[in-house]
């Protein structure tokens, strides 16, 4: 399988990837060196990918066969002593699409490979420990694709535009997050930030779609109106801990959100890539296997 | 929806489910009234079911689509206050299918509404608990499908055919489990107890064929040919837990499962109808919604 994989490697996905020549999606999408202005970052689209919704809805299906694929091969290899993982976080303002990404996209999956975990405001308990606590605790094991929805950088996200702690605590935080994240790194976790990039006009078709179904109308929270009020200063905090914390390590990628269609191809094909690019492998037996199919035919006898 | 899902009731599923009249999958897998004679248990089939593999794929597909909307709709309630949730538990033999099950029926539903649970060797520190400890801690919260890849019923399995406590000990474990599972039903927990029912000549197959494929071969454990050796003390203590546990509140299911899509379809088809009882609704808003339609609409303009 090697060749082939490092074709489509480099072509960054086997579809709709050619417009930009040899761009992988991790150079697609990965956050520019400081400083970062979000508004001239595009929320359609980036340098490559597919061309409309039924060529991602195409290219998804693909992925998700390879997807699937690499899955079970890092889930094999863990069982096997490996320690990689990986950790998939996921942010972005309301509306962004942080629940899609995890039911279309990882979705594709098997959910036995996957390790979940979403982060709300926290509980007393978290509270009375220091930000990072609640984190470790849900961190993937070995062989696992960790997913959070939101993580250690709300606390430098709500709690900065809502000034909950005193300044000093919160811009200590990006440091103690990057030392943090080194630390997953060694230990054999490949950490993917995606941070879902949506103008306030798609956020405002989607409260107001979320409005109008019943359907979905449970999701809406009259709070995310509220929190709307505050875009400019949100945007500032992600501009913030994009520059802070995108290091050589643990990369932060802008995925274009506008278009649902093209922000699931998106972290499909980054996920893809990272999957690849770890090259994970079904293990070796840890038993002789010639005496061990000698053996099992006696026993099966019985 | 209520007309036509309760057609869908009736008859145990769309498809493949005539054969039988209008058993529903729940009427054809429960398990007997003691004794329960697992050897005159079909291990291929029920009375009810598709006929062969390509009825079996496509049924699964229906199931799948229906169990997404159904498993939706328990998500959201479950935002809303709603404490109803599901616990389904996958005990059998090794080789059995208890990951293909997940893999295959699970995987048709979003992650984000699971909660996944392998209970395996206990740790020591578990050890030093009573045996309930460790799956109290992994039953899954309001509004999520829990899906323990084997279970509390580990202690009256493994633990008795090896001898591992005092037969005072084990045999004590039926009452408690089942005070256990009464509890967590008046807390709104529907617990489906599935029993994936093989032949040693099926495993014998799996086994053989674990060895033989590089994909598969990481999953085979030598150690689960030492405990094919004690088959009918599996097969006794499994009539056992069946007899004793398969309560009106919490009843055990006996899966055909030498069949994979059989088995899949089984699975499928009997949690659908447990989620298509529980009947769960998208919630209503728990705000003004005209007010909210006139608010949001104000602060969209700024």
């Amino acid at each position: 399988m090697g060749k082939n994989k490092d074709e489509k490697k480099a072509k960054g996905g086997k579809r709709g990837a050619g417009s930009a020549g040899d761009l992988t999606p991790a150079d697609a999408f990965r956050s520019p060196s400081p400083p970062v202005a979000l508004s001239a970052i595009s929320t359609e689209r980036g340098p490559i990918g597919p061309a409309d919704k039924e060529e991602a809805a195409e290219a998804l299906l693909d992925l998700g066969v390879e997807l699937d694929d690499l899955q079970s091969r890092l889930f094999a290899q863990g069982t096997a002593g490996d320690r990689r993982r990986v950790l998939v976080i996921l942010q972005g303002m309301d509306t962004s699409g942080k629940d899609g990404v995890i039911n279309h996209v990882m979705g594709l999956m098997s959910p036995a490979g996957l390790s979940l975990a979403a982060f709300k405001k926290p509980t007393a308990e978290e509270l009375a420990h220091d930000f990072l606590w609640r984190i470790e605790k849900k961190l993937p094991e070995a062989g696992l694709i960790g997913v959070f929805n939101r993580s250690q950088y709300e606390d430098v996200l709500v709690v900065r535009v809502h000034n909950l702690v005193p300044s000093e605590v919160w811009s200590a935080r990006y440091e103690a997050i990057n030392a943090f994240e080194k630390a997953l790194v060694d230990d054999g976790v490949t950490v993917v930030k995606c941070f879902l990039h949506i103008s306030p006009e798609a956020q405002a078709e989607r409260l107001t779609a979320r409005l109008d179904d019943p359907e979905r109308v449970w999701k809406y929270n009259p709070g995310d109106v509220d929190e709307r009020g505050f875009w400019a200063e949100y945007q500032t905090a992600y501009a913030a801990l994009l520059e802070k914390c995108s290091t050589d390590v643990a990369p932060w990628y802008i995925i274009p959100s506008d278009r649902k269609w093209y922000r699931n191809w998106a972290i499909g094909a980054l996920l893809a890539q990272t999957l690849r690019e770890l090259d994970p492998q079904y293990p070796p037996p840890s038993f002789d296997l010639e005496a061990e199919r000698v053996r099992l035919k006696e026993k099966l006898l019985l």
